[in-house]
């Protein structure tokens, strides 16, 4: 990692201190540099709208079929390092399951991830399959351990952030903070769990667990605001792939607009080739 | 190219026998699968579009600027093998000015678009440089003749269109019309003229033109429909880089409410995830 980029994950290390900050995700480098050019100081990654990007499936926590044919690690760290070369603020990984049930496995796209440029990453214990849908806790514990592990020999800022995906298989929430915490003391800067959407359940985490919060929002119907969350001492804010199903359902709507009434009036609403060149020149 | 490429290349000629089909244009794979499962039986590429989403700036011909760090040809052979490989749909690669003055860097530029299996591409005389916006014409008929001979070399269906910009940099139609059948006679199989767009000008390119007529149409305050233009004979209509523009407002308005409201509205209207691996499985 040179200069810059220890430069850039130590600005990513601090923005975790102390306060609440949102980090949206894209998943390609213009989608990256909008974000960046709309005045966050960080940007994640989305494995959601990456995958539909590269016109591939990514996994759904409440669908009954796999995600066979989903995007593979190289191709990941690919678009990671792409977007790293191209902006100037932090970029955090989604790195899904790591890559692999093993904690080599884990340290190893840990290890790739630092390679990328990455300022910080994720990693989950969603095993992609329904009939065995977590990683055994003792497990999953070693996988973030692997990743730690990795981060240190690594000797660059990172933030390694533990993901239980607990609640998304309707896990109790007891069962989902005895995860979280066991990242965190296995070593994860941050936890992360998907599912948490009301303020009682947000609220509840915020005060059992021993290290920040990380929550995603961005599904359909959300009710929360930043400020909300905010004052309920969540640390960290991130979208997951909602921005990139918002332009897909956009885009649809053009396609179909095309094909159905021949007609152009999706192009009523655009932004101009000066304002895009503009903003990535 | 493989047989299941002739096929659609073999499609993609004949779709332009007859009548008159829009063709959308795509700046990756998961746009291009989006386009093909609306029903469209062909896609094209953007050059807009794929800098775009590559974060780079794209010619604009109504600006003082270049288009400095613009993507290079094997950039852009690349995304359109990516696109070919997914898609069951023939494909038409934007090949720009075919990166590079001579004859025969177009002419590479057409083997390589063959080799990466389009079924078509477009060459256009527009130089990128302001100050002498357009080759001369005695170059640019060479610089089609020698993509003609590397079709013919080829010895695979393609649709070679030639394109003028003499419209977009406000030479007379009378001009337009001279190089655009120049570049027919040359052996385009098709002309391509953006800045056509309304219905005097088009229905006179029509009659003036010795062989079929592409218009672009999406730059905002489009009036005519699919309908108007097959009625005026126009045998095929693209849409350039405007549904990918539409999608970066679209982009920009969920970045900006997320960075200045912090709320997360953009999200009540997207795609679900289990819509969108449907699409992409």
């Amino acid at each position: 990692m040179d200069g810059d980029r220890r430069a850039r994950a130590e600005r990513f290390v601090e923005l975790h201190r102390e306060g609440c900050f949102l980090l949206p995700n894209a998943w390609d480098v213009g989608s990256a540099r909008i974000l960046e050019a709309a005045g966050f100081p960080a940007v994640a990654t989305t494995s959601a709208g990456i995958a539909f990007s590269l016109g591939r499936p990514d996994h759904d926590f409440f669908a009954e079929q796999g995600a066979e044919g989903r995007v593979d690690r190289e191709t990941m760290m690919r678009r990671v390092r792409e977007i790293v070369d191209e902006v100037g603020v932090p970029v955090s990984a989604d790195l899904e399951e790591g890559y692999g049930e093993a904690p080599e496995a884990v340290a190893a796209t840990i290890s790739m991830a630092l390679a990328a440029g990455a300022a910080g990453g994720n990693i989950e214990d969603f095993t992609g399959d329904r009939t065995r849908p977590l990683y055994d806790t003792a497990l999953a514990v070693d996988r973030i351990r692997a990743a730690r592990a990795a981060v240190d020999a690594g000797g660059e800022p990172f933030v390694l952030v533990g993901r239980t995906d607990a609640l998304q298989i309707d896990a109790s929430l007891d069962e989902c903070v005895r995860r979280a915490n066991a990242y965190l003391a296995a070593g994860a800067d941050c936890a992360f769990v998907p599912g948490a959407a009301d303020a009682a359940t947000i609220g509840t985490l915020v005060r059992e667990l021993d290290g920040p919060l990380n929550v995603v929002m961005g599904l359909t119907g959300n009710a929360l605001s930043l400020e909300d969350l905010r004052a309920l001492g969540v640390r960290r804010v991130t979208v997951g792939g909602s921005i990139a199903r918002a332009m897909y359902r956009h885009l649809l709507g053009a396609a179909r607009e095309l094909a159905e009434r021949g007609t152009f009036s999706y192009a009523d609403d655009q932004l101009s080739q000066k304002e895009l060149n503009d903003l990535f020149r």
